[in-house]
């Protein structure tokens, strides 16, 4: 990209490093990765540390993402318009499905989740905010490229027995996303897990985001493994409503 | 500092900032705050528009915060020792008290929260991960700031009647919490509102956060605005054994 500050550039590219991995990396494992000399890779390591991106471990010396990357990340919900015009549906949806919600949005070839509400019992459930998820095995993720073109995944991970991982299978199922207005994902990214989504549009009608409920198959689908058609109902009316909120025309 | 890349500096100022304000800024605005050239500025903002990490608003062409540093910053507790070593702890701490928990530790004079558990019931609660709180004004800052020197607020900022916003009456009840071994936070910074929080100590004794219950002030405290024996005595066993997991000598 022309007129881009290549330091800024490196600096995310070992953010992105620290994120992907381990956890910790040493700077030898950095530099050599990112095809830096050391010295330069020390420079940009050291400054991440000054501003709190980058905390070094006190014994091993190694490197690992700065407490200040949170902060910055739940500043980022705050001004998510998806979210915010989200959220009053969101809540109602898990109270009427009795389902844990949550509303994903494209990021990087992958489904980023940007809200989520707990299952409403008394189970302690993992926040799922922040994680990136496979678009071709989540319902999420179908919606979100049933819509759209250009977002194909070049490689279709095989996570259980069940995930669509043939092309022409995922385009079918596509297709049956586009018809319906719906995708559900039936134990293809976890074993026992079922889920539910619909598309969330905004100005022109352009699917700019997906809201679904997610659970143990047997909550989700009936004795048939096929989502309970009271669920699909609520997901979709959810999903209706948020797109008015967002400026989409109705339909 | 020697050595630092000025550009990465000043690509973190500029997030700050975004993280800090009413969400949008504007080219002149950024460039204007941080006394920059617009040219140099609108270089940075390109850039890290390129690798995620900040969005340009398509009508009003305004910047803010862009999604990939959501992931960073969820990826960043991921790797945060003491919230990992401290879940196990803070899911039992909820079921016993009854009451939401939350583990902080100090980030650029604040309270950064990096757990949250949400009080065991089917209300509807707002996560707290992310957010910076004040020192002074919270029962897991009190903690946080009693056992360290160095750590004085400059400000003390009144955000109800009731905080403590003299440096002599703050400096007393942070001399009451060394002695007592927890602090306690009634109405002082939200009306209504209450927490009881204890120190988590790592090698050599040292503190490096904090875990505590929080909740509606009638919850946390008896008739006499006092916090509850059996609350103090819950989230005292609660940091004691997170203490030992850290590495922390029995006490």
């Amino acid at each position: 990209m022309p007129g881009t500050v290549q330091s800024i550039e490196r600096a995310a590219a070992i953010l992105r490093m620290l994120a992907g991995g381990p956890g910790r990396l040493g700077l030898s494992e950095i530099s050599r990765s990112l095809e830096l000399a050391k010295g330069t890779t020390h420079g940009i390591l050291r400054t991440l540390q000054g501003v709190g991106f980058v905390e070094q471990d006190r014994v091993s010396g190694q490197y690992q993402l700065g407490a200040s990357l949170l902060h910055l990340g739940t500043s980022y919900l705050d001004t998510n318009e998806l979210r915010s015009r989200s959220i009053n549906w969101a809540d109602p949806l898990a109270v009427r499905s009795g389902e844990a919600v949550r509303i994903g949005t494209v990021l990087d070839g992958q489904v980023l989740i940007v809200h989520h509400v707990f299952r409403p019992d008394d189970t302690f459930q993992t926040l799922d905010v922040g994680a990136l998820l496979p678009l071709h095995a989540t319902a999420l993720g179908k919606v979100l490229i049933a819509y759209r073109t250009g977002l194909t995944t070049t490689e279709l991970a095989a996570y259980t027995r069940k995930t669509l991982i043939k092309p022409r299978e995922l385009a079918m199922a596509l297709e049956h996303v586009r018809e319906c207005g719906w995708a559900a994902d039936v134990e293809e990214l976890t074993p026992g897990q079922a889920a539910i989504a619909a598309p969330i549009r905004g100005y022109g009608g352009l699917v700019i985001g997906a809201i679904g409920v997610s659970g143990p198959v047997e909550r989700i689908c009936d004795s048939r493994y096929a989502p309970r058609p009271r669920l699909v109902t609520s997901v979709r009316d959810a999903a209706r409503a948020i797109s008015r909120e967002m400026g989409a025309a109705r339909r």
